[in-house]
């Protein structure tokens, strides 16, 4: 095997989203375990001006689909940020999962030096594709992973660092 | 550009532990003006059973220098986690980035099949180079950093994403 910009990037986004998936199971097990609503949980925060739970799984989704689909240089899908129940949660990741496996990875694999540029406010960002990838989109993915189960976890869910790194492939 | 095991290593790892030292700084200044003792926050942690910031920070260390020194093929050096002020957890940082600069990159490119082992309780992990990096290394050293930023964040000092982001290569 040899490490391409397909292999940093979908596998490794899936793998995650998969793991956060597992994640919101246990989160619905515990507020019916311990008759939580589970819209509580839904819109807890770490801190009151850090985002809820349900804007960190949309920003997971958001921070692979998008990365994933410029460095292919292929549309990325649009969703809505409607979701507001678990169930809507887990389509949410689903769907992201599906768009990602659907990309070939032949179109991801050679963009070190695909130009991206990303509009954030009124102001233009300009990357290549390896940088982007490593130093920007990756840190900023994992980010909203792990602030997710840090909220589920601040909650009493009875998740652990093994939840988080989940079926991870060995050999 | 070429992507590679190195690329996807060490200035990962270096960009992301520099991007933490500066939010330690914010910290300090912020217990200085709120007159907060600073092993306060060097103690605290988001949740009983999570471990305290300075764990967080010694694991981000562990957790960057192992992966590449196993990478690499090369003793990793061991720190004894003895830190319990800001300027040592700085130093223990500091440290780590050292060590982690003074790798030769063509020691850890072409390290995608070479077999990893991990001793973790009494059991034994068996990994290749490649899977070992992309689902196990960075997720974990990922997990630590972000935690450390959302006890220092729910902690009051005055940090956000760009802090975390820090600043990364962009063309």
């Amino acid at each position: 095997m040899t490490i391409s910009m397909y292999q940093v990037s979908v596998p490794v986004f899936v793998n995650s989203l998969k793991n956060l998936s597992a994640i919101l199971h246990k989160a619905v097990a515990h507020a019916e375990q311990k008759k939580i609503d589970p819209s509580v949980l839904i819109g807890m925060r770490l801190v009151p001006d850090m985002l809820p739970l349900s804007r960190q799984i949309q920003l997971a989704s958001d921070n692979s689909k998008g990365p994933a689909a410029r460095l292919a240089g292929v549309e990325r899908p649009v969703f809505e940020d409607t979701e507001t129940t678990f169930d809507e949660l887990q389509s949410r990741i689903a769907k992201t999962i599906a768009f990602l496996e659907s990309i070939d990875a032949a179109k991801i694999d050679g963009s070190e030096e695909r130009a991206i540029t990303l509009h954030i406010g009124d102001k233009d960002m300009h990357f290549r594709g390896q940088p982007y990838l490593l130093h920007f989109a990756l840190p900023n993915f994992f980010f909203h992973v792990t602030t997710a189960y840090a909220i589920l976890r601040h909650a009493g869910v009875g998740i652990g660092k093994l939840d988080f790194l989940g079926s991870f492939p060995t050999e």
